[in-house]
């Protein structure tokens, strides 16, 4: 797919992916999480790297059971103000609207027209899909994609003036390519409406679509022009969020990850669910504790809340990071 | 998981594995697919994989983008008398009826249990998935795994007295391990119930959870004891067959595949749509035309009927590969 996409989309991307390369080859050689402070995150990520890889030990795991997942929104790129998804949707809704005079009777889609993104928000995951599933209602998965390609590659945030694509934790980005290179498969396993993150994912994560498993929309077989086309309709089938994390898991990847990575109350059931089988496991919160590089939020927010992940990090074994003091750069 | 699987079943599926490596390496370098007669299919699909390969070349599809699917049953193992998921279904139904009185009112639930395997596949895969719906309906993805894994291991098809997991066909093996050599992504895409097929997929094709596609039941996050647990529910939720074939397409691997193998009508629908992609395409059909060494059967069943598929072979441009006259070697 990605041979058609606009080129001034490829070079948008190729600049985050160069980025993620920036740091030289020496300093990863020694340390590779080189955007890390020393902390105890840190440490004990590499301590569990380092057992589950050591041929012959006692926690050793061979590679095709190496599975790792990470939350997308909040723990791999910038979900403040508001997810990403959300000012997309908003631009679509406000370009189809005058095509969509039904949408008027909605009370959800009304507020999407009209830019009201706290409605929409306060209606948490489900009312933001719902309206994703409007916007996008009629399209193929393929068109979609491309839509969502280019306004990733043309659209720039309020506060940093860059694109979204650009907004990744350099941390994290670390992360993926540690366990990538310890023999991990890795996989988004996000709330967010799965083709959206496929837009994206690999030019920025390196991650192909087939390891993003995300929230679906229902898709109609069609033959059009005696050719068979796939066309979204506007039903959420699949909501890949809290206990539905732990479900998509179960169905696209079919084995229980060993190490899970979150920001949100939201993403406790899939660490729960990696943390409950046997043998060694990694668990791991990003803490948004950092308003001056980033955003500071954890028990005041409706999307993106993160209070019971606190409280039960110590007794559930689960590592938290400060971004504030673990992490000595956020973006590439 | 398949770390806490009986170790009779480890031995079982290391068999299937060690039969698949028995093809010494110096024949395999001269020609990857030996157990083909020279044919215009693998002719055909060598020139194609070359093609998409050769860097620089106009067909050339960077590695990411080389996805292939292929059906399971009929396709890379045998899929008469019956589908081996029936007889396993059957097995479990007769164990767990008198703890389920309830199963009697459902006419085709009664049909099971009595062994009548020709009205239960007279409702084809819908009758089929129902079937296995509610002989699992309770367990966990895990605790499935480990029920099929272990009958896969205790039990011998009739005809060959062989485990079913050693009747897969020694070509398809070689076109797997082929196209996996040259960069490709290999994706089984299966009307079957998917956790069945993951149960020895990995140990026999080399091909791990998240390459396999399938059809669905509903699955209920549950807390038991305090943790997570995942419960299949009586209910298909997804029929990865026909048109589904590539509605799972572009829900679980989200690209559009540059190569299709399969065997019936039913796998129509994903031979197409891979074909309709720009570029260089490739779509082959097994044709079942031999009963001394195998079955002969095409227009003349109800399940793995190939009518359609023979008809416009030569218009659609896909291969038609006869068994008997193309494949020198059937099995392992």
């Amino acid at each position: 797919m990605h041979a058609h996409l606009p080129r001034r989309l490829v070079v948008g991307l190729g600049l985050a992916a160069a980025a993620r390369l920036a740091v030289p080859a020496s300093a990863q050689a020694t340390d590779p999480m080189p955007s890390w402070r020393d902390s105890p995150g840190k440490r004990a990520l590499l301590e569990f790297v380092a057992a589950v890889t050591t041929e012959g030990g006692p926690d050793f795991v061979r590679p095709s059971e190496r599975i790792a997942v990470f939350d997308n929104d909040g723990t791999l790129w910038v979900e403040q103000p508001v997810p990403t998804q959300l000012p997309f949707i908003l631009d679509r809704m406000r370009t189809l609207a005058p095509q969509h005079p039904e949408w008027q009777q909605d009370a959800m889609l009304r507020a999407a027209i009209a830019g009201d993104a706290a409605t929409v928000l306060g209606g948490g995951m489900q009312g933001l899909l719902h309206v994703a599933g409007a916007a996008m209602a009629g399209n193929s998965p393929e068109e979609f994609q491309q839509i969502a390609a280019e306004w990733l590659a043309s659209t720039r945030d309020g506060r940093w003036n860059r694109p979204y694509t650009q907004l990744v934790y350099q941390p994290m980005l670390e992360v993926l390519a540690l366990l990538r290179a310890r023999g991990f498969t890795n996989f988004i396993v996000s709330g967010g409406g799965v083709e959206f993150i496929r837009a994206f994912a690999e030019e920025v994560y390196g991650l192909p679509p087939h390891q993003v498993v995300g929230s679906t929309f229902a898709l109609r077989p069609a033959e059009l022009n005696s050719r068979i086309t796939l066309l979204r309709e506007p039903v959420v089938d699949f909501i890949d969020d809290g206990p539905g994390k732990p479900v998509g898991i179960a169905r696209h990847i079919g084995r229980r990850p060993i190490a899970a990575f979150g920001n949100s109350d939201n993403d406790l059931p899939m660490i729960h669910y990696t943390l409950e089988g046997p043998g060694r496991r990694f668990g791991m919160i990003v803490h948004h504790d950092d308003a001056a590089r980033e955003y500071a939020y954890d028990r005041n927010v409706h999307m993106g809340r993160l209070a019971r992940g606190l409280d039960e990090a110590q007794q559930r074994g689960w590592h938290v990071v400060s971004m504030r003091n673990d992490w000595s750069r956020i973006f590439p």
